[in-house]
């Protein structure tokens, strides 16, 4: 699993999409991946929430390593679906997925989204997506 | 409807992280939207492809628009569904969101995401969502 | 509470597919449902599982209960996503529901299907979806 | 094309679910499939609109029959999204699926669900998912 983690570690910073937008890869495991954005103004849209955007690339992102870190190497994602709860109003997310069933060649996995605000954290979005192996 | 252009341009340029993305608002019309993007090198991911986190957010923001138009004024996307083709290689994306029925307070589109390259422009995502009216 | 029991024990037993297919409304709470169905021959695809347009309408039928239970009235759904995990093959399935955010016209519930099979119940389909209050 | 065609109605007529919701296969080709349905009263819910869980059936064979013709072969449906529109308050259902996209072993596929009512056909429901070649 260390070598898992590391080259979970790799493929994240590797990605100059996840570099740009700030994320991190806070913790991953043999079927979980959490990923964590210090919101800055630029995450933002026009009522000062963060931009949907934004949570969609989370989703994806925190997906992708799930199903991959389960599948055991390199994935991506084939397909997903997110509900926006409520608006994000906090200045740090994080994504926190996870893998629900795998067979050999795609993982099920679903994601939740929590926006960091009023000292608590509140679910601000949810998400489910297939992960595909890509050495299959 | 040269009123809900101009309301339509206001707000996709009022949006941070549309304008940090750099986005284009390519064309608005009663019950479309679409989007461009010249994909930089801060758009991709680990194999040079573009990250599924930019689609995902050009496919939220075009449904959104698509659905803010036939509905009216201000809304935003209650949730959707993304499914991707194929890797986009394209220096150029264009997302052509269209509302396929509405009702008073919501509306359900689709968007296509196509790829400029090879002199040609390939299908590389399709989504689908729900549009919610704010003044609702 | 108990009001809401017995309403939505009433709409449940009020739809004629339902009762055709088979169904049976196990619990409901004020977030939640869960239904039954035990398997026929007739609920079944060309291999002898059961099929997936079986599980949509458990998953379409619990995720509205838990729904409309959550808020507090007459419910339809508008949207949902189904994932299927692998092959139902027991005699008997369960879906439970259950809300995971609402507002004052919709609330996103998420819905797992087991598969009573082999002695134990194993996870076969998961869902996701939007249901909105018909009141509003 | 005949072969597939053949292949197709032969395993329509195998599955024992769809003989008792008592759909039929319409028209299919190298890369749709389009299925109706006659609709009885054991097809309604508590309105009298047909019930969700038909639509959703509907829509996941018809997505199966275009990918699986697609992929030249038997697939099941991974998984779908399915938007509802507008109540479906016909006599017939027609679902008509195309496939949009595919590799060797999966496929992309749309479907719109149209009902037959007040001398037209309405859209009702528009669904998305993914089908995968079971020989693969």
């Amino acid at each position: 699993m260390s070598d898992l983690k590391a080259f979970a570690a790799k493929v994240f910073e590797s990605q100059p999409f996840t570099r740009w937008m700030g994320a991190e890869l806070i913790s991953v495991g043999p079927d979980h991946a959490d990923i964590g954005l210090s919101v800055c103004e630029h995450h933002r849209q026009q009522h000062g929430f963060v931009h949907g955007g934004v949570l969609s690339y989370l989703a994806d992102n925190a997906l992708t390593f799930a199903g991959g870190l389960a599948l055991g190497g390199d994935a991506l994602t084939s397909e997903f679906k997110i509900n926006y709860l409520r608006p994000a109003r906090g200045d740090r997310l994080v994504a926190r997925a996870r893998t629900i069933g795998k067979g050999k060649r795609q993982a099920v996995c679903q994601c939740e989204i929590m926006s960091e605000e009023d000292g608590g954290a509140k679910l601000c979005a949810i998400a489910q997506g297939t992960i595909i192996s890509v050495a299959s």
